[in-house]
């Protein structure tokens, strides 16, 4: 029972079949198990090539009996030293399938267990992961798999009808069971076999610090999905970053919320591990299991996007599936006992979500990064001192900000664009007012797009990652998002951001979502829309389109300048989303064409 | 008064005239200060060299106003924006003095601002810190200067008299007052008006990672002392791994007690700075005003050796003052307020040490390193959840093994002196009992000797760095030092190691501390000669010398072999202790010899 110590309940109240749970034979090491591969050759003895697949090795080796991962699902569990016999495992069934240092691996799979082994095994090999998105369509997983040149996939069971019938390279489909007779188990099983017991130091480390790890493919609304790669030394470095910032530790549990295929699970895979912590994956995300895991499994860690916080939309491979109950919103919320750490990105949080997040003990953490070209986090909100003393109305300003460069991040600028034939960028002043793009640089910010050298050029023209994010920065250097490049709206001269419309349009009482596009004008050139989800206790504007409107469009001029208020609001069931949740404002403006 | 807020009384009563204290009018930043080095061209923008400057930057950017640095005997103190300014200052100073890329810049001073400003000016004009022990004789002084080739030297005024008389670049002196008239502060002034207020961003990183950082020089007992050359990216990654395994975080109070020139302070002074935490310097380290901050100022964590703890030996120059009040024992000690965190190093903590720490408040965290070859820790003893129903007793023998490789270090084994003329290292089996040399190789080994390739290939001999400590390994991987290679007894044919022998003559309840070292025996070889240094208390043995020794032969006997039971004690009053505090056995062989 000492391997549930740390987080995990020892009186059975939770998932009783994980006290039963036993790992295949194959998983358990050997007495004699040597944690260490072998060095590359060549190297001076005070350089050691940066891996996160040495944080695996480290925590087996000092805390081979505490819990690594868990699994609530199957239900299975794993300790350091078993986990990374697994993923040992997994290393040489590859070498055995074929796979050479370099290859592409793919991943086509919820949170699981599976996933997580691939961030170290395929590592371990010196290959490439590459993780593909499972809400995705299949005509762009057949994409991927052609781009990506992948030797071999990794599929979840549920996931298979997304894989092309005309391939040519090994599947591997893993159950999910954690037992043997499940294909994924046997070809664990096979990898052991073919080790021949060899061992970790019969593999070597990549000599090459700055070869790729992971390959994403974005989920760009236009045109084809780009493979971003990311590098061994910027895997560690942002994986040690995040352990450090979100302060995860050997006492830590982290609940996997987010998908580890997006933008790599932000390095959490490893971070969790180079902190020797606890991991729980569960294949869906949904409240209650939230909640349970909330209230029973002493989570203190978990990274979403706000929308995770208080709506969030999953998409099952074609079909979508709305869980229009947040986090804080479910039933089963209440105040924690533990302190949970929420890292939050891909969209400011509100003062709403921060005081409905405090209120239950949990402390939102914002950060922003881009899965376009960075490893997760590249800024985070620092809490200033002086903020104590404000109401949580304005101190949810300062907290929306981005922020400060993160932790072993570097330059974070917000510069003019480039005059023609300049390649000079021009910071904007420090005024809050002056609007630039955000552009980044330095050991977490990608490598490269894959195969696609002309896309990788246009995103580091002027020698920096250009986000494509507009926003302004503060006298304390501190920046905030004012919208994306191609979602400003243009309204008689004036730059109206439409996330700051949103922001505002969403104080209403009964807004739960909106989302805003430029629509043409024949005076001002363009107007706002407004697409508006009615909370669901709204009821009292069912069949009251027109006054809700009224309503809103009141509550809008208190809050916004002339040029920024919508003059046009529609109110809508759903939005619609990308496959990490993003709204896909290319589709309203196709409704407004319409119009 | 907001500046106080971390971890500093706001209510005045310790040092009032720290509440009064002004920096120099060139220690105040210009309102559009820029925190950001000019990148070196030619790097892809995924790729910054490492680097521990970039820490005190991103500190001033995000967090100007929280105190830094404070250092109590001028007394003075500075926020991360006005260190900063300070630390480039410095920078343009040391630039206006005709300091170059690589030249080496001097500093003897003890705890000061003006040694932990080096931390980051000097590495901003991409030159190289040699941290002089100020406890060195003027002849070693002069070698170091001299073999070095320092180009500059920043010495404070209580050390000018280790000094060479003839010396040939510039010495800038420290009153250490921090006030405008003082050479130092001068200096600095002078630096800020050469800048022509250029600022940052006309200062560049160093483009290659693996240049040097640190040198510093080892107090060898024999010969002379070699120079251990540390890299940037060595120091970068050694820092964010201190930073993390003791939690220090923005919230915290460092204390510094080890001296910064002892292996660069083992890279606290940039981890500290990298958690944006808070650092309190003190001139003389002695126990009252060790527990005036522990009281006070909210110390969270300090560095020290277990004679720190215990028992600790300052020597001011060349005259050796001893103090024998350890921190435990100090009349102020008492239960803490807050948690402490005590990095020891140096020696295995004992039971009693541990015991005595733990019942204050004091968690001990024991780590391992070598000042001649690496930045601090390399390895750290890992707390096992096992341990909480052992006793104390049991828990410190558990507790006192130097254990596992610490985050971001890399290979730690322990080997079998290799074959002649092979280089194959072969691993000791993990029994516990077998003794091999711990080597070691990764990013937190040293580069090299400086101008020393004879030494440096001779310590790397094999592909990794030689320790000279003997140890063994345990099944779970854990190392623990068994002796010095020169330091163990062949007694009868059987390996007796002195730390054993002396850990368990530190154990009767009147010894303060104990060395020993073998002497030559007619039938057996060698046999053990202990000296011991009683305690204070212990007046009884008063003119009692072999009733003493009587009782610590038997108190031997219930706890040593045969073999390994000292055949001689001598009392003595004084060990002749190195100028970092360890005991230099050679000196008592000289007695031996003489007998």
């Amino acid at each position: 029972m000492l391997y549930f110590r740390y987080g995990f309940p020892s009186d059975g109240q939770l998932e009783p079949a994980l006290m039963t749970f036993q790992p295949t034979p194959a998983s358990i090491p050997p007495r004699d198990n040597r944690l260490t591969l072998r060095q590359p050759s060549g190297l001076p003895p005070n350089i050691q090539p940066l891996n996160p697949l040495q944080f695996i090795l480290r925590a087996a080796e000092i805390y081979p009996n505490q819990v690594a991962l868990v699994h609530t699902d199957s239900p299975a569990w794993y300790t350091y030293s078993v986990w990374c016999q697994r993923v040992q495992n997994l290393a040489y069934a590859l070498l055995q399938a074929g796979v050479k240092p370099g290859d592409r691996v793919a991943v086509i799979a919820p949170n699981s267990p599976m996933t997580a082994d691939a961030h170290h095994g395929v590592l371990a090999v010196q290959a490439v992961l590459c993780l593909i998105n499972t809400r995705l369509k299949p005509s762009d997983v057949a994409y991927i798999l052609e781009h990506s040149g992948s030797s071999i996939i990794l599929v979840d069971h549920e996931y298979t009808h997304l894989l092309p019938s005309n391939l040519k390279v090994p599947v591997i489909v893993n159950n999910d069971t954690g037992k043997q007779g499940d294909p994924y188990e046997d070809f664990l099983t096979v990898g052991r076999k073919f080790s021949k017991e060899r061992g970790w130091p019969d593999l070597e480390y990549n000599a090459d610090e700055n070869a790729a790890a992971v390959l994403c493919y974005t989920s760009g609304t236009t045109g084809r999905p780009k493979g971003v790669i990311t590098t061994l030394r910027g895997s560690y470095l942002a994986a040690v970053a995040n352990a450090y910032e979100s302060n995860i530790r050997r006492d830590s549990t982290y609940l996997w919320i987010l998908p580890m295929f997006h933008a790599g699970g932000w390095t959490f895979p490893w971070a969790c591990v180079f902190a020797m912590g606890k991991q729980i994956t569960m294949r869906t995300v949904d409240y209650p299991t939230i909640w349970k895991h909330f209230l029973n499994s002493s989570v203190t860690h978990y990274c979403g996007a706000p929308t995770v916080q208080v709506v969030y939309t999953i998409h099952y491979g074609q079909r979508l599936t709305s869980i229009q109950i947040g986090i804080v919103n479910d039933p089963a919320a209440r105040l924690l006992k533990q302190k949970i750490s929420a890292i939050i990105a891909g969209a400011a949080p509100t003062a709403n979500l921060i005081g409905s997040l405090e209120s239950i003990g949990i402390t939102p953490i914002h950060v922003y990064g881009l899965t376009k070209s960075q490893y997760g986090p590249f800024t985070r909100n620092y809490p200033q001192d002086s903020w104590a003393k404000l109401s949580i109305e304005e101190r949810s300003k300062f907290m929306a900000r981005q922020g400060h460069s993160f932790a072993t991040a570097q330059d974070v600028r917000v510069v003019y664009p480039p005059k023609d034939g300049s390649d000079q960028l021009v910071d904007v002043p420090r005024d809050g007012k002056a609007i630039g793009e955000i552009v980044t640089r330095g050991n977490i910010v990608m490598k490269e797009y894959f195969r696609d050298p002309e896309a990788t050029a246009k995103a580091f023209r002027g020698g920096s990652f250009n986000s494509g994010d507009l926003a302004v920065m503060f006298e304390d250097g501190s920046i905030a998002i004012v919208d994306r490049q191609k979602d400003i709206i243009i309204s008689g001269g004036e730059n109206a951001s439409s996330l700051a419309i949103e922001q505002e349009l969403a104080s209403h009482p009964d807004v739960l979502e909106v989302s805003v596009v430029a629509r043409p004008h024949a005076k001002w050139g363009e107007r706002p829309h407004a697409f508006v989800i009615l909370k669901p206790h709204a009821s009292k504007w069912k069949g009251k389109h027109d006054a809700f409107v009224s309503d809103l469009k009141e509550h809008a001029k208190h809050r916004l300048p002339g040029f920024a208020r919508p003059e046009w609001i529609t109110v809508v069931e759903e939005l619609p989303k990308t496959s990490t949740g993003k709204i896909v404002k290319v589709e309203l403006r196709k409704i407004i064409a319409k119009l």
